[in-house]
C-alpha cells in the first residue's frame, strides 16, 4: 500500500520552511545526502533522500513533522545507521531525518537507578557516561557506535540475552513525536504500570514506522563482576544444544550461551593468526559468566564443567589469563567481518524456541544442499536466536532469495520467526507474511494507520 | 464515546445462536447471572449481564464474537473476577464471556523452561503444577485465585517485583481472538524478537478492551532458594525510603522490599492477636530474600544489616524460627483484609519513582488532613507501588472521590502514573486523563478502534 501512496513533492517552499526550523548549517540539500542513502545492510540498494535534516530536539522534529505531514512527504528516521536491515534507507526519497545532534546523556538517576538520554546518543558514550556513576546498562547488541534511539526502535537484543534479555526489558519510558507533530511521553521511572495501553512497548521494535523517538529512559543495574569464559567442544551440534538446558537448570545464571561448529572456526583461522583452542571438534559451545572474583568463577566452573561433560562435553576449555580470553571473544567477534570478506549474500537471524536449533540447522545444512550455496550458522543457544549467513559468488545472489524464503519457513515451521533482533526494515519486510497470518498483518496495519494516517513514517518498512 | 455508541439488542433469536455455540449447559439467562455482575472492587456498582456464557475455546469465543460485533452486543470479558477495579462489571449490560471453563494446562516445556495454558487456569493451579516439573513462575500479585489470563489483561504485578518485575515481562506469546472473530497468535517460545509490532506486549494490560486472550505462554525459571525475611525499623518514613537505593547497591538482589508505618501494624494488631516484633517505631522495611541454603542466607543479612545501620536503621529484626517467619509474613497479608473491615472508602496503588515514595506518603498525609479522611498507605519501596486506602464512614464517601483526585494529583506531579498494577477497569478510567495527555488519549482511542471498530469489547472501560 505504502508503495501506491500518494506523497507529495518536496518543493522549494518546503525545503525553505525546513530550513527555518532546523538552521541552514543542518539541512543537505545537496552534497553529503550520500552518507544518508543506506546503512549497513548488505546489498540493500541505497537511496538519496532528497533533504536531510538534523533537528536538535523534539520541538523541531514536532515542527518538520507537521510540515511534512501536511504535505504528505516520507520521512525516514536515522540514528547511527548501524541497522543492517535498511532501515534506515529513505527508499522514497523525501526527508532523512537524522538524531545525529541529540545526543544528549539529560539524567543519571543513582537513586532510582535509571537514565535518561536523547535518541542519538551512542550506546558507547551512554555507557561509559552511566559507569562514571557506579551503575551498569547490560544490553550490548554487539554494535557499541549504534544509537540508544536506534536499539530501542529496533528491540536490538545481542549476546547477553539469556541473562538481561533485550532492549525492550530495560526501556522504562519513551518521549516520542508523533506524525501529527503531537510530542507524547510514556513510561517513566518505574517498572509498575498498568494505566492503559503500554505505547513504549508498542514503539519499542516498531522501526520508526509509528512514530519517532526522541528520548529514552532506561533501567540500570548495579555493575557485574568480571566476565568469565568456558568453551566447550561436542561431537555433535545436536549433543551440544541438547547440553543448554542442563546448564540452564543450574543455579548459575550464565550472560550468554553461544553455539558455533568448526566451519566457522576454520574461516576465522584462515583469514586471521587467530588460533582457537581445542581445534578440530564439530560442534562447541561458549559459555559466558558474571563472577564475582576468582573463587565463585571456580565454583561456577567445577559446577558446569560436570553439568556438560555428564551432557555429552568431549572436553572444557577454560581460558587461564586475560589474554587466553581476549582470544577466545576477538575470535568470536572475528565471525561477521570474516563472514562479510567471504563473499556474504545475505543475513538472516531467525529465531526458534532453543530447543529447536539443532534440528534447524539440519534443515538449514539440507536447503543449503539443495540450492547448493554455502551457509554458515551460528549465535545464540541461550535465547535460540541463529545468525544465518548464505556466502557465493554474485552470480549466485539471485537465487540466494529463495535459499532465504526456504530458511524462514524452516524456522517458522518450528515456532520460530523472522527475525530476532535484527528487524525487518525494508529488506525483510517481504517476509513478514510467512510469519504473520493476514489477519494480523491486517491488525498490524490498522495500528500503523492509527498512529500515521498518511503513512509518511518510514514508508515501505516493517508494514504497508 | 463508548456511552453514546449505539449498541444492539440482545434478542432472542441471538441467545439461541448462543446456545447453539456454547451449549445449552454453558449458558445464563436467568438466576446465576448475578455471579457475574461484579468483581471484588469496594463499591463498584454491579450490573447484571443478559447473559453469561462459558464457552469451551478459542473457537467458540471467535463464533460468539462474531456474533457480537455483527449485532453490536457488549461482551465483558471474565476470569477469575478478582479484579479490584471494576474490570468485569459488564456495565453495558450485554455478555459476560467467562473463561470459567478455560483452564487446561497444555504444556510445560522442560527444554525451553516456559509453559502454555488456556487463559482461565487459576494462578495457583498452574503454579502447583509448573512446580511439578521442577520448574517455577514467580509472579505472585497477592491473589492465588486470579486467573493467569486477568494476570496478563492487567499486567498483575505483586510484591514480588523488585527481582522479578511484572506479568509482563514473563509473558512469551498469546492466542487472542479479535472484535471481529478472528483467531491471532503473537510471540511464541522465544525471548528476542524484533518482527512487525509487538501484538503480546500491547495486549498485555488492556483490560479485555482490545481483545479477548484465551492462551497465554509465560516464562519459567529454576525454583529459588528459600524465602527470608528482615525487619527493619526507622525513625522516619524518609529515612526507610533512603535506605532502599543502598539495600539495592549490594550484590544481593531482593525479592521485594515493602514499607509500611505503625499505623497500619497498630490497626492489625487491634483487629488480631498477632503482635508485630520490634513494635513502636514510625516506619519499617520489609526485606524478602532468596537464599540457597543458611549459610548464604547469613551472609546476606549480615551484610544488609550493615547497610541499613549505616543507612538510619534502628535495628533490625531477623526472624529466628519459621514461625516467626510465618508471624511477619501473616502480618503483611493481614493489611488489606484488616483495612477492608475498617471501612475502605476506595483503593489507589499509585505508583511513582521509588525515591519519591517519602515525599508522596507526606503528601498524601497533608490531602488526608485537608480532607479530614484518613489515609493509610503501604507498598512496594523497592518499585515504587504505593497501596492507598482512605478510610471511614459511608457519609465520607462522595467525599474521599475528590480526595483521590488529590492523591493522583500529588503521585502525577512526582513523576508517577494512576495504577501500577490493579487497572482502571472501569472505576479508575476516570482518573486516565489526570496522567495522560490529550494527544496520548486520542491516539489510545484509536488504537482500540483499530482492534475494536464497534467498540463491543469491554466497553467503558480503560479508555473510550
Amino acid at each position: 500500500m505504502a508503495s501506491t501512496c500518494k506523497y507529495g513533492t518536496l518543493t522549494s517552499g518546503l525545503i525553505r520552511s525546513l530550513t527555518e526550523i532546523v538552521g541552514e548549517k543542518f539541512i543537505l540539500t545537496g552534497e553529503g545526502r550520500e552518507n544518508y542513502a543506506r546503512d549497513e545492510a548488505p546489498h540493500s540498494i541505497s537511496h538519496l533522500p532528497e533533504v536531510v535534516v538534523k533537528p536538535a530536539g523534539a520541538k523541531e522534529i514536532a515542527d518538520i513533522l507537521l510540515l511534512a505531514n501536511r504535505h504528505k512527504i516520507p520521512v525516514t528516521p536515522r540514528g547511527a545507521g548501524t541497522g543492517i536491515s535498511g532501515g534506515a534507507v529513505p527508499d522514497l526519497g523525501g526527508i532523512s531525518l537524522s538524531l545525529e545532534r541529540m545526543k544528549k546523556i539529560l539524567e543519571i538517576d543513582e537513586d532510582n537507578f535509571c537514565a535518561t538520554a536523547e535518541a542519538g546518543v551512542s550506546l558507547n558514550e551512554f555507557c561509559s557516561e552511566v559507569e562514571k556513576h557506579g551503575l551498569y546498562y547490560p544490553l550490548y547488541p554487539g554494535e557499541m557506535n549504534s544509537s540508544l534511539g536506534g536499539n530501542v526502535a529496533t528491540n536490538a537484543g545481542g549476546m547477553r540475552a539469556v541473562k538481561y534479555g533485550v532492549t525492550r526489558n530495560f526501556v522504562l519510558g519513551l518521549e516520542a513525536v508523533l506524525a501529527s507533530g503531537e510530542i507524547i511521553r510514556s513510561g517513566g521511572k518505574y517498572i509498575k504500570s498498568s494505566t492503559g495501553y503500554n505505547l513504549t512497548q508498542l514503539l519499542i521494535g516498531s522501526e520508526g514506522t509509528l512514530a519517532i523517538i526522541t528520548e529514552v529512559t532506561v533501567k540500570l543495574i548495579i555493575p557485574p563482576g568480571s566476565r568469565e569464559l568456558l568453551l566447550v567442544p561436542f561431537r555433535t551440534l545436536s549433543e551440544a544444544i541438547g547440553c543448554v538446558p542442563a546448564i540452564l537448570k543450574e543455579n548459575i545464571l550464565p550472560v550468554g550461551i553461544e553455539f558455533m561448529e568448526q566451519d566457522i572456526f576454520q574461516m576465522v583461522e584462515e583469514q586471521s593468526n587467530k588460533r582457537i583452542p581445542l581445534q578440530g571438534y564439530p560442534a562447541y559451545l561458549l559459555i559466558m559468566l558474571e563472577s564475582e572474583g576468582i573463587e565463585e568463577f571456580h565454583t561456577q566452573a567445577e559446577c558446569l564443567t560436570s553439568v556438560c561433560l555428564k551432557n555429552g562435553a568431549v572436553d572444557v576449555f577454560v581460558p587461564d589469563s586475560q589474554r587466553a580470553k581476549r582470544n577466545l571473544l576477538d575470535i568470536r567477534e572475528k565471525f561477521y567481518p570474516t563472514i562479510q570478506r567471504s563473499g556474504m549474500l545475505d543475513i538472516a537471524d531467525v529465531v526458534v524456541p532453543r530447543s529447536q536449533i539443532a534440528l534447524f540447522v539440519e534443515k538449514v545444512k539440507e536447503i543449503s544442499q539443495r540450492f547448493g550455496i554455502k551457509v554458515v550458522a551460528y549465535g545464540h543457544a541461550g535465547d535460540g536466536n541463529i545468525h544465518l549467513h548464505p556466502i557465493g559468488s554474485q552470480k549466485e545472489y539471485p537465487r540466494s532469495k529463495d535459499l532465504m524464503v526456504a530458511l524462514y519457513k524452516a524456522g517458522i515451521s518450528l515456532g520460530g520467526t523472522i527475525s530476532g533482533e535484527h528487524g525487518l526494515g525494508k529488506d525483510k519486510k517481504k517476509y513478514l507474511p510467512l510469519a504473520a497470518s493476514p489477519e494480523k498483518l491486517a491488525l498490524m496495519s490498522r495500528i500503523k494507520v492509527a498512529f500515521d494516517p498518511n503513512r509518511i513514517l518510514n514508508p515501505g518498512k516493517v508494514i504497508d
